[in-house]
């Protein structure tokens, strides 16, 4: 069951070893297994997450030779047999989680994500800069076609962990969440979820400008930490009765934020862990976090049902996520860039360039 | 709606300056107001709580002169004109939330024990360690005639938190949950309603004496950590497929079993805050956090719904609670054993001697 | 702790017996208890119960002579000694629940609408249809300042009843809801609830007009009932994948809309019950109800928390409730209007004329 | 991936024509598909749905020729080429769900039992009376070595069906379950899987026999409908307060024990339907559903975790299921005792016989 039309060979950006450069070279195109799926890649978004794999700073091993990328939209193209549930043609999105065992207690709780078999791409198994990617049928996000491929990628990654995030917050609607970082890709994505989910937001970053975006997306109220004498204090008073958010989100990757989150959010509330600053450790008084019934959770990304649910809201026209696109020859600028930290928004590669 | 038999004076154990004594005077019986009852306290447990509150060393200020004691079981003898469902001779008891606004947003979705207007018996309001106590009606615990009000008077607390720590859990029936500190009057109860909710237990604490108590008492497995080389590989070993307890609950006051716990514990379990080293933090790595979407959460006392359950599971005959009876006058020598860590088991007061 | 200016005798609707009707009437003004409060009730909505409650044709015995009215919004004048949280002058509402024990079982859990000993506005203790009125001050409403006292008084009994209906339903931000009866004052505001929630709607009632109002109010799909040759069909195919929606809120009060929801509902899926047709029954073949795993369940009104949140959603300017305003003195006339089926919207009755 | 030693043809009972009988001959072996196993079923359980398949009276059409059986223990004695976590030689269960899509809306959220291309085992494909029989390697049931085949037969389908009721009914430990149909298979198995969640039970049936067997295993009271003559008023007598059980499991197979169910059952209580009278209706007065905020609730089997987990119940010695083996050659025997409710207790067949 495959398209005729698929080539042989294919460009893709290549990391030979651990800590680059990408390189950008001409691999064979893979089959797909019998219960895989081949595609076509179209646009992959860059992730922070590509240039740790590159770098293999994190405390998890990384393939090599490897092909990075796991924010990629495209076509199937060819599918293995036992597939049914998928036609060629249809428009299709390589994630994070490329496959997982299916079999395991994790993966029968709808758990993939903590599968100890789980496949992730760019990472374990070859992602999503190339133009032929394969992945496992029952984990690849279904895209409706009428949405622009180029501009969904980023919400492969970014806003299915946004999304599961707040679902793992509890938060119901109408209540208070606190996003930490809310000024960032990731944050902006964040607001408008919340916004779409019924819940009231408050926006914590540094600077005016990001305080602008922030209102503008629909965030109730700003904290500007580089201007605040007591952010703790003025994130209570932004929230009804100063009783503090129910939620709170910890985009940010360091440590400090944590602990204040953990003294603003409301008693019985929950600060939500996602950014994952490198040998950071979460920290709160004992005393505090008991009498006040305090939840600390971490939450990682979405398994199946969450990305068509972050996918759907997506469609549905209630998120936007603002991107530049360039060719993928030019990758490793952009992990350049992004090492420097001179990126704002979504970096999104062609792979037709 | 009083008994003409209360006395105008009574016995009482009086806290009169911070850092002690208590002092076994005579002091008057008050009048319970109009959304209260007052409790003739037969017998009342003995908790490290009491000695926190004459030692002044926690966060939270203390009313004084204090008369101490949240553990009191007892008979009604007058009550206020709005008290509809306790009738004199009903048998009640004193504990630590001795009253809350049952009108905030907390008190309004049960949370009684979070209420900022919440009364604490034998800190904030005089206690169970006098013979004749207030409370507010909608507080006191209900105690079935049935039972005996000297056993039942370390339920009143020791059952209610360790019950509310495990419901929190949210471990389901034939779930695992490690309990640390399994050996302690706290623990040795928890490894009972543990049981009793059908959850396999891992029991954790130092010595073999303690271990064969635990045994007896239902765990599945013991973990001694004065005597193994690795205790998160032991823990996670006595649970199904190595994947660690789905809950664990921290009796302990150190801080290093926090982390321990962290470890173990299965990915997407829970670990549970209970007791209360002074000036402790919980500590985490925010990596393993994040991706084996651990949550770290505070469990305080338990609500009055809570606390009825508890007692219905010591009334059902499946909590046994150990303790030795000494006269109300003699509290001071209890304090002073405990000061010094010579306690084993609950120690009760007869108000009567 | 009362207010000078509180008058001895009051304008009242007053029912003396059975089958009415209500008569307009001088009768004196009571005092609070000391866990009451006192209202100067300003405007009362008229509700169907209300009538129910002269015509005594529920199942439910109803207090006689009878003040009706539950749905009061008004200033507070006088309380008693208990009240703690609420100051004379704040605004507050009557609503169904007068008050309840705050102590059994129900109580307990915030399920305050299921206390064998609750007080029913309107019903079993005097209402909202007086100029000076008495609650429980536990149970009632707070109203912000900012807030039209006109134009809340709806939302109070309705409001509520329908957002509790959605809580109850388990939907989440993202998921489909069907609401039968969209087009009515409860539909209407059921509509706009579940929009500030998240949640996408599938309106059904009967007639053209009905729909355009529906989906000016922002749901996705209307069914007309009165034009379609297949019910099922049509609210199925206005769901993704033709699954049908994920909670169904029923506010009509037929009996046969209720077997058509089981029908249409998605697997898994929950049927609300909320409207009261007299003497009816609801029927569902067993072997769809199980195959399918559907629930279904009764929603009664909102307890004391639901209040809050409810009234919070309208105060953020999220919820129109159109109504029209005429005096307490002309109450009759309502009833003669609704008696015929002649009401579009909600009456409220300004108290002062 | 198989064992050499496998025959091509084997003994089965293959129903040919609707309404039987089912005929004892030879057919071939099947080899498994890449993400299938091959079972040599040892022992297979009897259920009365088997009976159902074969005069095809269930709404749900059924294959022909049709070889029966959904409660099948054996080893695994071949494997397709994707099939990693199970090995040659280890021991599984067929059950009811022999496989399903992995992939939809359902299987995605850990609803398998309701994905719309699930396989059904004796009923949509061939089941478990033969002595070799395919399944999807993810959805057979993992057995403990330790266990004895012919023993855990009954579990795969009756234990996992009352367990995932139980698990439905949100009934937490210490609270009190009616178990309608407790003197049956299925009742006895129910009030196990109740006492090993920490529920308290009150059984009900027919007759003083049944009676004794019911409080034998554990069910705190017995209600005789042969005996009583107010039924609803003796089941809410037998709980706390006379409030009626939190939930109660329907495992009768008539209309009248579901009416009163909803009587009985405590405010804010589920009724779980799980018995499949043919073309019954379930009927609640709307009234009482809405005012009592009662849930009635449809459970159908378990999914793979729940499977699981009412397996390792069984393991740790907690649920006895008395049972009669016979040969699968006289298969047609067991059917007519059936059909002429004869049997008590379940029938298991021996494939070697």
């Amino acid at each position: 069951m495959a398209n005729s039309e698929i080539p042989t060979e294919q460009w893709a950006q290549v990391v030979e070893k651990t800590g680059g450069p990408a390189v950008y070279k001409k691999i064979p195109v893979q089959k797909p297994g019998p219960d895989e799926v081949l595609i076509n890649v179209k646009f992959s978004g860059v992730c922070h997450t590509d240039l740790h794999a590159m770098m293999g700073d994190w405390p998890l091993d990384v393939k090599l030779p490897l092909v990075g990328g796991h924010e990629g939209a495209g076509v199937v193209v060819a599918k293995g047999e036992l597939v049914k549930d998928i036609e060629l043609g249809d428009h299709a999105g390589i994630k994070w989680l490329n496959g997982s065992c299916l079999a395991c207690s994790f993966c029968m709780q709808a758990d993939e994500p903590l599968c100890s078999h789980a496949l992730l791409s760019g990472y374990t198994v070859d992602g999503s800069f190339q133009q032929y990617a394969i992945a496992k049928a029952a984990h690849v996000a279904r895209i409706p076609k009428e949405l622009d491929l180029e501009a969904v990628a980023p919400v492969l990654c970014a806003g299915i962990t946004v999304y599961k995030g707040l679902k793992e917050s509890g938060a119901r609607p109408g209540q208070w969440v606190a996003i930490v970082g809310a000024g960032g890709g990731l944050g902006n994505m964040a607001i408008q979820y919340a916004k779409a989910m019924g819940l009231n937001v408050v926006a914590i970053d540094g600077g005016a400008e990001k305080g602008e975006a922030c209102k503008a997306l629909g965030s109730q109220a700003y904290v500007d930490f580089t201007a605040t004498s007591d952010l703790v204090a003025d994130v209570k008073a932004a929230t009804p009765e100063g009783l503090g958010p129910h939620a709170v989100l910890l985009l940010a990757v360091q440590e400090k934020p944590f602990q204040q989150a953990t003294e603003y959010v409301r008693s019985r509330g929950s600060v939500i862990c996602i950014g994952l600053p490198a040998k950071a450790y979460l920290k709160a008084p004992v005393f505090d976090t008991v009498v006040r019934m305090i939840t600390i959770k971490g939450s990682y990304v979405g398994n199946r049902q969450d990305t068509q649910e972050a996918i759907d809201f997506y469609a549905r026209g209630l998120i936007k996520a603002p991107f530049k696109t360039i060719g993928l020859s030019q990758l490793q600028d952009v992990y350049e860039m992004m090492h420097e930290n001179k990126i704002v928004g979504r970096y999104v590669v062609d792979t037709s360039k």
